[in-house]
This record gives structure tokens, sequence and C-alpha cells, in this order.
């Protein structure tokens, strides 16, 4: 598929600069771009490309200043990144095939579930009991939606993810392959003898409006009540997230990451990858930690920043791990130290100074 | 749904104390429950609840003392927490649709697979050559039980579970969405120029009986011989457990911990999540490790409890861990000391001491 | 099934010592082999198993010395164990039923896709337009191969694996159940309220020749351009490959390792189980990285190796974890001193020395 540099200006409203009749096919970095792609620059740090970039076409801020000739077609534009984000959707839509809709009949959709309008049913999908799909969902093949789900209106599931009985999905919830929602919590009573007795696990998860959520993810149902992922979340692949967990508007979490169960995550939370926190605690608003920590108690003060297993305060944990590093030379130090100390003190008792140690 | 207290004590064989008509159509918390709730007090430090909760009914044990009047309608039971245990239990039976039975039209079951009595094959299911699929087995929509796999009486399969070739489960096995049982164990020789060369994984995977798996977990099958979950194991979502593990009875193992090759964990041990072990390496019963911890060597003394990484004894670790947090203050003592002491020795120096460093 | 030593020889065009009619109808290690057992001996520290071992039938190195009689049908061979690995390869292919052809009429496969020779294709295996599936290509039941997809020649695709649009498998690909091929990277934009914008992601995956892959592992699509892992490359289990990640030949990551987005990986690299990586870092080729090491920063001399997390040199590590391990005495120590340091100061002050701090 090729784009005039004029037909891509007007979809933007942006100004052209050069060359309205170059095409491009692609999309591209600016620092990748070759002759016939697309590419931006939106932020100052890029604009030595300019003038080097092989890109055909680049979207540019109304403001930026061109201090030599340049071969590309400029379109100058209010903003653009968001421009560019904008013809990335567009184009993802164009190319990757992935606007279907209609029920394909190898699916299974149970009597009793209804289906909403402009939905896509893939085949090997299955629909279960009172299963409520709301309009314009999108369920790709191999998908498991069980007894008495609902699927929010504009909701995306990817091929193979499993929606255990019972869980709600907000509106323009995306979901990726693999991911499990509703799997029981890791509920079990130890018992006199050594072995464990399963607890019914019989809540469920609620997931909020405009969520989105990785592959190979697995978010647990509540003992009782639920599981809550608050609107606007955004999960990364591989996470766990336990049972009775509640993860508050508009936090991020990165992949591996594991929340234990019974933990309250604030709103506009940052969270790294391979993080992992205990259960039971409750984490403040804005609170960022860094990957790889360890969550071991409650953090109260709003935008705290964290780091280091068990976490501590950012900074202080940088420089605890800096001298971590220089341990064996610090042990050297006070071995040194030790000696002189031994030194003056057997000196100053031959002195016959009134040493008591 | 709805059930009178009358129904409730009737069938935990409890005394009931208040009003034997009032009704219930949820379970909730002791904390969270709300008019038409049923919970339970089990544990002394929520009895304070008793006189602020607004459930409808609630189970406690026989010899719970009411200080003040109370406004629901009490059943005393021997034992409060198992007797609401055992409520969720058919509470679970209700209300999720789980009990299905019947094979289901669009599965595909191979010719020379032997089907039990009283089993539930989901839709888009395949069951493989050879397979033994016991009486009672559910067997939830898009599992794959390849050939010559054998499930035991009752177990259970949640949707998308696969299940590679030769793998045996036991009775009463509960595996949830998206786990992969017997998935070739991480082998390749290294070959002179630096590539590697598959090696052939022949073995399988042994889970026994009582067996529950969490989602999207891995049990890789053994190079020969078999990678063995013995009974009662309860692992989490996403762990790994790679080629000739061998996981003794009852031992627990929580969320995203990973167990290396041909390692031999005990009985009764407790694991915390995101713990990783090295391989080739035996963990003594009774062993408790927590949650980040790095095992890297084998655990001897049975009932040891490990932390840290590389893990060591707990106790020692908290307080390692903790002067960590302060090692710049550490640090900073240090250097005050190698001033004073340098102070020290200069005005010795000039006392005309004999002093030698 | 059984085999004769006489059978084994012929095959390995291997020199017989024993019993040509000797039978065996398994494969075991040498510590584990039983009467019956065909096993190997090819590392010298297990030739003591020699007499020891119940193995029926031994394959060994040409230059082998016997010390004294021993019960075994030796096979003698010029390298026992790749003569090994290659009868396992034989053996799996006989006894796991794993070789299948042709399409099963429960799949699903788009009118405009292209499908080679020799192809097997299980039921509920989605196959979508456009895609192209090489000669020789297994796919295993309840596949998704999205639109535009491309798998090599004799690339096998285990049950459940899902190729999201677009996305290119080379020749001799293997991948596990569960693993997800090009779900969308990970990419929002901030927005002023405190929300976040999704980022298309329309890049895709490409994978190299011979590459293996693990069950239910992530490998994200770039959000321009290409995620790319080079030919050879070994991932395991539930590892997380983020957006435009690139892998180079013949590295070998173990399980629950993270890459973050746009790091790129040299050449022979080995990492261990459970690594972090951060995004937008180089790693030279060659380099080893120790199990749960983090690795923050780019890593520029080929060969390094590292530990720890943050990670450092790997023997300054085991040195700087020992020296924590004994944190407490040594601050110990460091308050013993500032105690005799105290008094000395002290001490001397009584002295009239003329002494300033």
């Amino acid at each position: 598929m090729q784009f005039t540099a004029q037909q891509i200006a007007t979809l933007l409203q942006g100004r052209l600069e050069g060359d309205p009749a170059v095409q491009v096919s692609d999309v591209a970095k600016i620092e990748e771009a070759k002759s016939g792609s697309l590419s931006f620059i939106a932020n100052p740090k890029y604009e030595e490309y300019l003038y080097s970039s092989h890109a055909s076409i680049i979207i540019v801020n109304e403001s930026l200043e061109i201090e030599r000739p340049i071969s590309a077609t400029l379109i100058r534009v209010k903003d653009a990144y968001s421009s560019f984000a904008l013809l990335l959707e567009k184009y993802d839509e164009m190319m990757s095939g992935r606007v279907k809709t209609g029920i394909e009949p190898q699916s299974y959709v149970a009597a009793t579930a209804k289906i909403g309008k402009d939905v896509y049913i893939g085949a090997f999908s299955y629909i279960g009991e009172n299963a409520v799909v709301g309009d314009g969902v999108k369920i790709y093949p191999g998908c498991y939606v069980g007894s008495n789900v609902k699927l929010g209106a504009n909701t995306k599931l990817y091929a193979g993810v499993k929606v255990y009985d019972l869980c709600s999905l907000g509106d323009r919830v995306t979901i990726h392959s693999g991911t499990v929602i509703g799997g029981d919590g890791f509920g079990f009573a130890p018992l006199k003898d050594g072995s464990y007795k399963k607890i019914a696990q019989i809540g469920n998860v609620i997931i909020e409006d405009d969520v989105e959520i990785g592959a190979n993810t697995t978010i647990d149902r509540a003992t009782m009540g639920s599981t809550i992922i608050r609107k606007g979340v955004k999960l990364d692949n591989l996470i766990q997230v336990a049972h009775n967990v509640e993860i508050g508007e508009h936090t991020v979490i990165a992949a591996q990451t594991g929340i234990s169960g019974s933990s309250k995550i604030g709103k506009y939370c940052t969270i790294g990858g391979q993080v992992g926190m205990v259960g039971h605690i409750t984490i403040a608003d804005g609170t960022k930690i860094n990957a790889q920590s360890g969550i071991s108690k409650s953090v109260t003060t709003p935008y705290t920043v964290l780091n280091s297993s068990p976490a501590f305060d950012y900074k202080s944990s940088l420089k605890s791990q800096a001298i971590f590093r220089n341990l064996p030379e610090l042990q050297q130090r006070l071995l040194k130290l030790e000696e002189t100390v031994h030194e003056l003190t057997a000196l100053l008792s031959t002195q016959n100074l009134e040493y008591k140690k």
C-alpha cells in the first residue's frame, strides 16, 4: 500500500513542505527510516536526524526550525508525536487484517448467551451459558468465555484468552493471548497431618473499562468478593495477580511482576518488571517501584520511589548498592584499621599510660 | 438463590441463635458483609466485628461469648472455619455451573482412547491416541491431551490445559487454564562451532493424586525417566518446573518460582513466590524458603528457614538486610574512624613514641 | 518395543562386545538403569558405574578400558554421547506418536492460506488469511496462526501456540505449547490527566532458522520494524521478550528471564533463569549472566561474566555476597573499634597531649 505526502497531510490537517507527490509504503523510526519510509521527529534530541535520514516524509512540530536544506518532504503539525501515533493506528487497522466481524461457524455459543451487534467470534471459541457479549466485541479463535461472564462493548480478547465463570470485563478492555482471568486463588488450609484442604474460591474478577492486559498473565478470582482491576490499568505479560488484589486506576505494571493475595495498589502507580509484593499490604497512590524490587510492607506516603529487595527509598538504595559492590574494599579498610589500632594500643601500653580497655 | 438460617443450621448441624427465617443470598468476609450476607468468625481477633457487622447470619464457634446484643442470627458449630469452608464448597458447586457431564460434539476423541464414566469433555478439546480418561474426569473446552496420557478419576483440567504424550496424572488432580504438562526439557548439547544440538527428551511427567496446579505453569518432561510431582503438592500460577525435578508430598510453592533441572525437593516444604533454585540439588523435608530467594546449594537440615539471594539462614539474613540499608552510614563511620586513627597516629608520632606502622 | 544389541550396534555402526541377542525395552541414565535398559557412559567420572550398573546394554567410547569383567553387553562407538543422543531421537520418534501428517477435519484453514507438502495441521488449529505454511510443518491441535504469518519448512508448533498476524518463522523452528509470538509491545503514552493512550504496535516478530522456544513464553511484536530472534537461539519456558528486542545467534536463555524493550543481546550469550534486563541496552557477544541477576546497563566487553542485582563482575560479586552474609559481624567489629579508639582518644587527652579532633 502506498500513500502520498498530500494524502497524509490532508488526513493530519498538516502543512506540507516539499513534494506533495512523494510516496511512502512503510513507517519507521527516524534512525532506521529508508527511502519510502514515513517517520517523525517530536523530541528535539532527534532533530539531527533531519539532515541524515533517508525517510521520504517526516512529520514534525510546527515550531521546528530548519537550518539547512533537507531531502525529505515535511508535514508540519501541532503535535508530531500524537499525529504519528494516530497514523500508526490507521496503518495497524489497514495492514493487520484485525478487523473482523461475524460468528465463525466452528465456534460454540451457548443458547442462553446474549450476543451484541457487530461482534466477531472466531472459530474454536467457546461462549458459556448466560454469558453477555457486548456490542463490537472481538473474540479471536480459541478463547474460552465461561458461564455468566460479561464482556463490555468493544472489548477484545486475542486468541486463546480464558475467562472463567462469573467474571466481568468492562468496555474497551484488551486482553492478549494466553491470559487467564478468574482461575482459583491459591487458598489451602493446612491440616494436622501436614496435607492441605482446598478452600473453595467463590468470588470473581472485575476488570473495569479501558484496561489492557498482556499475554500469558494470570489474574485469580477472589476467595469471596472480587479481585478488581480499576479503569485504565495497563498490565504487561506474564504478571501474577493473586486473589482479592485490587489495582487502582491508571496504574501500570511491567512484565513478570507478582502481587500476592489481598494487596491493594493505589492509582497512578508505576511498577517495574519482576517486582514481588507480599500479601495484605496497601500501596499509596503514585508509588514508583523499580524492577526486581521486593515489597514487604505497606507504602503509606504517596509518590514514594522504591528499589531493592526488600525495598526501601530509591536514592538510599543506590548508595547501598554502590557500597555493596565495594564491600571487599570496605572490609579491607576495617581490617587495616583494626591492625593500626591494635598497634597503637600496644604502643601506648608500653608507655605506662593508664589504659583500660 | 436464597437460603434461610434454618436451612444452613440444619446442613451444618449447628445450633441457631436468633431468627431462623432470616435469609441470605451471598457470602462475604465479616468486615465486608452486608445485609443479606452470610459470614463467619473463627479467629478471636475478628470478634469485634460481631457488634458492627451488617451480616444477616454469622457462623461462630460453640465457645464464643457474646458480651452485648447483636443483630445477626448466629449459627454455633464446633469449628466455624471448616463449617464455613464446607459452605463455600457447596455454594461454589451451585453457583458457578461448573458441574458438567457428557462429551460435547465439537470435541475430538481418538478412537483408541478409553473414556470412563460420568466424564465431561468440552468442545475443542482433543483426546489423543490410547489416552485413558478416568471416571468423573472433567476436561473443559480447548484442552489438549496427548497420546498415551493417563488421567486418573475425578481429575479436572480447566480450559486450555495442554498435556503432552505419555504423561500420567493421578486421581483428583486439578489443573488450571493454560498450564503445560510435559513440554520438552531444556536440553541442548553445545557443539564446537558455538551452536547447540537438541537432546531428545524421551521421559514424561508423573503427577500423583490430589495435586493442584495453577494457571500458566509449565512442568517439563524428563530427559529420561520422569519429572515427578508427589501427592498433595500445591503449585501456584506461572511456576517453572524443569526436567527430572521431583517435588515431595504436600509441598506448597507460590507463584512465579522456578526449579531448575534434576533438583529434588522434599516433603512438606513451603516455598514462596519468585524463588529460583539451581539444578541438581536436594532440599530437605519441611524447608521454608522466603519469596524471591535464590537457592544455590542443597539444604540438608530439615525445617531450615531460608531467605535472600543467594539464600542463607532467615534470621541472619534479616540482620544483613537491615545493615545493607544502613551501609552509607556504616561507611561514614568507618571513614570518620580512619581519620581519627590517622590523627592519633600523627599525634603520637610527634611525641617521639616508638611507633611503627 | 524391544531391540537387540545387534540391531543397535548396526544402527550406530558400533563394535559389539558381549551377547548380541540381549534385548532392551527402555533407555535410562547409567545410575538408574535396570535389567532391560539401554544406557551409555561418555564422561570418565561415570565409568565406575560400568561394574555396578544393571543396564543390559551400555554404549561406550571406543577408547574405554575395562578393568574387570562386566555383565552388560557393550557397544563401542567413536562418540558415545552423540550416538546415545541419536538413539534418543529415534526412540522419541517411535514412542511418542509425534509424527503425524494430514489436515485434521476439525481445523480451520483460510482459503487464501498456502499449505506446503507433508504438513500436519491438528484439530482446532486456525490458519489465517494469506498464511504460508512450509513443507513438513507440524501444527498440533489448538494453535492460532494469524493472517500473513510465514512458517518455514519443518517448523513445529506444539498444541496451543499463538502466532499473531504478520510474524515470520524460519525453518526447523520448534515452539512449545502456550507460547505467544507477536502480542502487542507494552507501549502507552502518558496523558496529562495521568491516564495512558495506547501506541499502536505495527511491527512484527521474526524468528530465524533452528530456534527452539519453550512453553508459555511471550515475544512481543515491535512497535515499528521487527523483534528479532536470530538463528539457533534457544529460549526456555515463561520468558518475556519485549518489543524491538534482538537476540543474537546461538544465545541460550533459561526460564523466567525478562528482556525489556529495544535491548540487543549479542551472539553466543548464556543467560540464566529469572534474569531481568532493562530496555535500550546492548549486551556484548558471549556474555554470561548468572541466574536472578539484574542487568541495568550495557555490557561492552565480550565474554564478560556477570552476577547479582544490579549485576557486576561475577567473581567480585561472590566476594560481596560472602561479606553480605557477615555484615552483622563486620558491624560489630566496627563498633568495637569505635569504642577502643574513643578510649584511646580519651586517654591521650588526659595526658595533655595536643589533640584536636
